[in-house]
């Protein structure tokens, strides 16, 4: 992954340098530069909680040109998608195509957000390598500053971080399993001619959910014991 | 698409409201059910901006269960992953998967946000018909409620939705392009056994960056102009 710096260009009020403080913490990110800041105090270290760390670290300078200085890359965000394609320098990329493309890519990469109100200016949208945006409804698509730049900061994360996800069941235990649930109906009399149909149906079910081991184990417990009380009419054998 | 019913449970900021409602405005999405609000006033209008419609329209109601009402499927969200699989009732599913899986599904699904601090309750998680989250770093994955939100509906709005690109050049001009990139090179009396390299360089740099008619154009013009006017001599012929 590249390592990413965070720029906020000209932010009007501190309780979103504090919420974009709050997102990089929780996405693993820590340089951030503030190009021309409003002051950041109280109300941006609340909305900072555990991220203040990343507020007492950020570097204030004077210009984009300062805060973007070692950057190999610097992607724009801009919150206008212009409909032709002339303006070729204002054609935005989305912002799951930039990070994928970033994807073993390991240089420095400075992500500019501008001003609440207006955004960047012409000069600064010029310095940019590239613009990239977050791709929202045609009738209301400019999303707050922070909540843009948790969204990137989201999608950034997700490349070479393959989600956590419990270890799923395996081949034999599912089969296991089926058998428990063909065993079951078998128990209980299902008519004979539909037992493929929902044997199938089961199976289907089972797959969109993609259970775990622990999962299978518990279903396939719960089968057994439906199955041999029926057979032996016995709760307690 | 399916059609998505946004329901926050015990919100205590007003502010994060309001955040929601312009983030559901940005990402298409309507209904808003609220589950014992605090107040809703001043500050969640400042931060709904052009999304303060929704909050006119939003349901306030007393439990969870009046929330969902009417829902296929509940989905509630979880700021924590556990590490082992036992639990399987706290086993997030990624909002990405999620996501994913609910294209093509047009039943009213509800997404269900609990409380800034405590989330939802054990009998509200029991509700639910499954468990999503937002992946995010492991030394401090709470996002805060807002910006969690805009992320799930970011996802939401994602399926179902391809980006608007330009269109990209045809074959034809691409080749054009390269001829005219090829023409420069001889007319520059570049290296005869570097020319290959360096087309193939070129052309695969073009590949990454995949230009637009437009672009496309534009450029074949300046490699065109260039390699006359070194031909001829002459600038204005």
């Amino acid at each position: 992954m590249p390592d990413v710096r965070i720029v906020l260009v000209g932010p009007k009020f501190e309780g979103n340098v504090g919420a974009v403080a709050r997102s990089m913490a929780n996405f693993d990110l820590e340089e951030l530069y503030l190009v021309d800041p409003c002051g950041i105090g109280e109300d941006a270290y609340r909305r900072a909680k555990h991220g203040s760390w990343i507020l007492d670290g950020a570097a204030a300078v004077g210009t984009l040109e300062e805060a973007v200085e070692g950057c190999f890359l610097v992607a724009g965000t801009s919150g206008i998608t212009t409909k032709g394609d002339r303006n070729y320098a204002r054609v935005p990329v989305p912002v799951r195509e930039f990070a994928q493309s970033l994807s073993g890519y390991d240089e420095k990469v400075a992500i500019v957000f501008g001003r609440e109100d207006i955004g960047l200016f012409q000069e600064e949208l010029n310095r940019c390598d590239l613009l990239i945006n977050v791709p929202a409804g045609e009738s209301y698509p400019v999303l707050n500053l922070s909540h843009a730049a948790a969204v990137v900061m989201y999608e950034l994360f997700q490349v070479g971080h393959v989600p956590n996800r419990p270890e799923p069941a395996e081949r034999l235990e599912k089969d296991y399993m089926f058998g428990f649930f063909e065993d079951l109906l078998d128990a209980i009399d299902y008519p004979e001619r539909r037992r493929g149909d929902t044997s199938v149906m089961f199976r289907r079910m089972m797959g969109r959910s993609i259970p775990t081991k622990y999962e299978y184990n518990t279903i396939m417990g719960v089968f057994g014991d439906a199955s041999k009380i029926i057979r032996t009419g016995r709760k307690w054998g």
